[in-house]
């Protein structure tokens, strides 16, 4: 079977194939860019976020890079399992793995919408593709004994004891506002679906891919299946390995903030313009960029350069453009 | 950047690149395959359903065909759309198209997570991609002049009229059990997706796409951008559609009868063994095959037939071997 789709060819949007010499940016944002301060995460607000984020973003097309793009989902997570905890019917509650699979139905739909109409307006044809994302960790990961990332709505204590009772969840009182399940953090070991990631990317593609993380899985030791875990896997760690994993020539995390910073709103803060891999193992090894802080994303950062990355650059969506130019942003510099 | 992956090689499912030459089956199956007669659709419920129709499914992949699984979502957007309803918190409820797509994220992982299991099991090594899937259908369609579709929880008849005043929903008794609201079923256009499914495909990769029918979209007349729309689109349709847009030699449709039946259920009942498209077509304008019942496979099957398709089949997944060998199940041929 071989005849031509029927629809009219101005409609198709064939994508330019001379893209394989393209560089690759695999970008990851934060699910906090399409919900923002004082928002609750309605449709309208989430996709007009993601349409700012697509104008920011179309720069890198215009460039001549190829486009990885993926995302956290902390707030939409949040919000699905409110619902599950709130639904008054009849609906069984589903696994966190399953819900961090629907952000990342629901929140590719949002961006690759909003990515393929900023393509329409400047008639660029390149397609757009979200790749349901599995990521392996290791099933005796030390997360997994120490659970410590909250997740989803606050509880008073008693609900939260109970819960521990009933379901063998970890809770913790949280800074005063009240008691929130803890789940593990594991580190992601590899993407399942980098080979079909790489292989659309190549082709010119636009991906989006990792969604929240990815969607945690284990191998189980005794039946050697695959098996979601309840855990979240932080989200720049993972682009970070798919970045390897793929060969990315470049590694951006976008952020709150235009740049990283020394003693960050402290008496001596200094903004970082270029570091060298060197000079930022050394700052980490002086104790600068804590946990709380910027600590995964430079570990993140760290990791890829480690790995044979070639550059990384830190700043927010608003930056981008002038970072591309080298005039924004906190770049760095792995081998040459 | 060039170096290899850090883990090991034997943990690597590299994929087997001679398969471009294989045939490629398009085989679409409903939602209610995932959650059965009794069953409320817990995840155990779903994967244990997913890995049984895997089970049949691999049987396609060992005979060397190139697979593109499509699938409905009819009870999981159903329990969706329960929990936006029954949400006491203040989370805010999301559109069709979103809960489309959530079911795209999550429906996706549990097929891909048994798909895999299967393939590592026979150590198979073929890769897995759920694709986020738009569909584009005709803002014009006169299907939103006349929504036909009842989806979500039943109502009384005061909830009912009331969103339908609040929000301009269509509404109606439906047999007895209470009011439902009501939404257009327009016809699928394009897959949005359809280059990069056919190119995964043609890598041999088994791709899992157009979930739920697909997220519908209009092109907005009047600023030319992709819109998502409060509608359903008929899976077996959008299969079709697709099934023509990759190429598909064979277009399967998997029910829960093993085989397309004359007069079902009537004194005169009698299966339908093979078919040419002339003689559906003949049967159709006798009135075969209602709109309540086979008729949008039938429907989607002639089209594939129509548009230059080979052949077609329906039958369900026990008996999806013994149709390969053209034993069981109802087979519709087109041209040559």
């Amino acid at each position: 079977m071989a005849q031509q789709p029927h629809f009219a060819k101005a409609e198709v949007q064939t994508p330019e194939r001379l893209s394989r010499n393209r560089p690759t940016a695999v970008i990851a944002v934060g699910g906090h860019a399409f919900i923002q301060k004082g928002e609750r995460g309605s449709y309208e607000e989430q996709s007009h976020n993601a349409d700012q984020l697509c104008d920011c973003l179309i720069n890198l097309i215009e460039r001549g890079y190829n486009l990885v793009l993926t995302h956290g989902n902390g707030p939409q997570v949040g919000n699905l399992l409110l619902q599950q905890e709130t639904c008054t019917s009849d609906v069984p509650a589903m696994p966190l793995d399953v819900l961090v699979a629907q952000t990342q139905g629901s929140l590719g739909y949002i961006l690759q919408q909003a990515l393929l109409n900023h393509l329409r307006r400047r008639e660029i044809r390149r397609f757009v593709e979200t790749v349901v994302t599995q990521v392996v960790v290791d099933a005796d990961d030390p997360a997994f004994e120490n659970p410590t990332k909250p997740i989803g709505p606050f509880l008073t204590e008693e609900v939260a004891k109970q819960r521990a009772k009933d379901f063998g969840w970890h809770v913790r009182e949280d800074s005063g506002r009240g008691w929130r399940r803890l789940v593990p953090s594991p580190r992601p070991k590899r993407v399942i679906q980098r080979q079909s990631i790489g292989d659309s990317v190549a082709e010119g593609h636009i991906v989006l891919a990792c969604g929240g993380g990815g969607i945690p899985i284990c191998v189980n030791a005794e039946t050697g299946r695959y098996e979601g875990v309840e855990a979240v896997i932080d989200k720049d760690l993972t682009s970070s390995v798919l970045a390897r994993e793929i060969g990315a020539e470049i590694f951006v995390i976008l952020t709150a903030v235009p740049q990283v910073y020394l003693d960050f709103n402290g008496p001596k803060q200094r903004a970082l313009g270029a570091v060298t891999l060197r000079e930022i193992e050394a700052l980490k090894a002086e104790g600068h960029f804590p946990a709380g802080s910027m600590g995964p994303k430079v570990d993140a950062v760290v990791d890829f350069l480690r790995g044979g990355g070639d550059r990384a650059l830190v700043t927010d969506a608003e930056s981008l453009v002038d970072a591309l130019d080298g005039q924004a942003g906190t770049h760095f510099v792995g081998r040459l």
